[in-house]
């Protein structure tokens, strides 16, 4: 797998572009995105398990239920979600999409994200649309990165190369994340563009699977938003040979490339987490099964208690202990072994269940690096998972309390 | 039911003291605390379910296996968890009671609060003895409640008393919440006397089944403690007929006096929540049924957003929504309502899961208070369930930073 830049633009045959067109005040940040292929792709998506779900995902679903889409819009600053005339407003920016864009409006994917609740102004979207589709260009992956993003503080956007049966393909992607991020079977918002010829059925079959692996294992503060949407475009551009079964040497290929860029967003929008100062993984191995290793990993990611610890670099294990012993799932608690690491270093501050004397020094300096791992062993098995999240901070509180002002 | 004063020591025949015996560097807080009862009485307890479990809870769970107890030693400041001497240390403080306060070591509860995974020192506590036992006095309930809080900020301190068959009877309460609270099927640490004569089984029935309505619906930051215990022991002396059933009359009224108490306790805790400012209840009605209400509840005082929001009075009820939507229940969000109350009005901000207007002024009033309300109405049937919970702020990131330092 090799990466590429260009993010979204990095397949054959895609445009991009990002600008404010003023649902947010602030005139200096970008607040709608569009993405258009040259021709009509496969599509795939996959959407939140919350009962509450923006209005754009129920369009954006029907859009694509043939398999096809075109075109992507969004906009940040207003979540289209809980509105009464929410649909109405979607279905007007797929509208606006083929009147300035070209493409028919039963081939556009829709999507918002902001806050919940407050009727989404048309009027800016109309207004910017113009400008939007004249900056439609190739460089264009950064600009529509920024338009998405909410209290993101960087830009998420990724890209790399394979080969299909002697073809070069690509595949790209943007995301925001940031708050509201515990993603169940979907999340946040992740656009992903690619070049290779694939079925939506497949492709379908694809992207569900390596999100179970990628962003499913992030977790920012437990809250599963009503918007979280991911969806892939492919348009078959790159000239490889049609797959069209989740089977096989180009579908195993296509797959570990999918799965390349997701765990990049997925490590990405965990680190980027609201108010985070450091990545905190956690890598289970030795479980007895997949679903055993999944469980303790999410569970130890999402104790509030150890995350306000790392945030100090504090190697309170115990409540590494306390988050694996609470973990809705059976092993025996008496053969965990667990060790704190990062680029500074590794040591092993529990085994058997119990404290071993270790080094306080150490174990602040390893835990000061931005991006820290906790390894548990479960010796019982040979399954493993990874989970990614981040540490508690003051500035996710005052975030929080802040954003509707 | 009538609210009266000493706590653990209103029923008649409990005696308590709690002193600083050096655990705790700070000398002003007490850190080991004892109750005995002037003859043994039935007594029942309810555990954590963290896989990983407190040495103290094995050696409780042994000593009241006969359904019977006399007193409750507990120290504050190390957990006596994840030690590989754990139990030995547990039934040292149980053979020292023996000693000291003539209790035999086989009818002592015995429990500990405090950073898990650090070795706990006997010689305090075998020190501190002699003026734990000089100090038992029928006024000591106070010193009691203060020898176990760990971050806790008041006192929790409760007695009630009511009448069985003609019979005064009372029941006491004294509890330690703060962080680390998320009961699940028991909870923190709270001891409870009464001089109701009761069996230990009908006793089991009765605190097993109000813990779920009261404390397991309490959640402060969604982490289940490793040596949560409930106990209670009932030492018979108010001289009501035995109550060996549970069922009838008596069985009701004393099942009302615990509801009643373990209410406050639970109130209290949340609203002492680490770092919290003010108390945030929900209150769902005309659910489908019981499971549904609580399910819902927990989810909507457990979500961070939200309660980074309650912090700052901000009436951000998409996050309400969006946590009602993410509950693991079955029901229509389409006919939800939600208000916001306080004892400064009513306001509401959601009809049939979509937003209404309000007035944002008057929101900020009624979220200003120190007790507030979420009210969320299902349209869907007659059950109904509390669950209580707090703020998220910068405080519990700052204590929970320094904890170990």
């Amino acid at each position: 797998m090799k990466d590429i830049l260009g993010g979204i633009c990095a397949p054959v045959g895609f445009k991009a572009s990002g600008v404010h067109c003023g649902i947010r005040k602030n005139k200096s940040k970008r607040d709608l995105a569009l993405i258009v292929s040259d021709v009509k792709g496969s599509a795939a998506a996959v959407y939140t398990t919350n009962k509450v779900k923006g209005a754009p995902i129920a369009v954006t679903r029907k859009n694509i239920e043939d398999g096809f889409a075109q075109a992507v819009i969004c906009n940040s600053g207003n979540a289209n979600t809980c509105n009464e005339d929410g649909e109405v407003k979607a279905q007007m920016m797929c509208a606006l999409t083929e009147k300035f864009a070209g493409v028919r409006a039963e081939d556009v994917i829709v999507a918002s994200t902001g806050v919940i609740g407050q009727v989404l102004p048309i009027e800016p979207i109309e207004n910017g649309m113009t400008q939007l589709v004249d900056a439609l260009s190739s460089d264009g992956s950064s600009d529509a990165a920024e338009a998405i993003m909410t209290t993101d503080t960087v830009k998420k956007e990724y890209a790399c190369e394979f080969t299909l049966g002697g073809k070069t393909c690509r595949l790209g992607a943007i995301a925001k994340g940031s708050g509201m991020i515990h993603p169940n079977m979907a999340t946040l918002l992740c656009f992903l563009t690619t070049d290779a010829a694939i079925s939506s059925e497949v492709l379908h079959t694809a992207l569900y699977d390596v999100i179970q692996d990628t962003l499913n294992m992030v977790s920012i503060d437990g809250d599963t938003s009503t918007n979280d949407m991911v969806t892939v475009i492919a348009n078959g551009k790159a000239g490889n040979a049609f797959i069209d079964k989740a089977e096989g040497g180009d579908y195993k290929q296509f797959y570990a490339a999918l799965e390349y860029i997701m765990t990049k967003v997925s490590r990405a929008i965990a680190k980027d987490g609201e108010g985070a100062t450091r990545l905190m993984e956690c890598k289970v191995s030795g479980a007895k099964d997949k679903a055993t290793a999944k469980i303790i990993a999410k569970s130890v990611i999402c104790s509030s208690l150890l995350k306000a610890a790392i945030f100090a670099a504090d190697a309170n294990w115990g409540r590494i202990l306390c988050a694996i012993g609470y973990a809705d799932a059976q092993f025996d608690i008496n053969k965990i072994d667990v060790n704190l690491a990062s680029s500074k270093g590794i040591v092993a501050v529990c085994r058997n269940g119990n404290g071993v004397e270790f080094s306080e020094d150490e174990a602040k300096k390893i835990l000061s690096e931005d991006e820290i791992c906790i390894e548990v062993y479960c010796n019982e098995g040979n399954a493993d998972a990874v989970a990614w999240g981040c540490d508690l901070t003051y500035d996710y509180v005052r975030i929080n309390a802040d954003y509707r002002t």
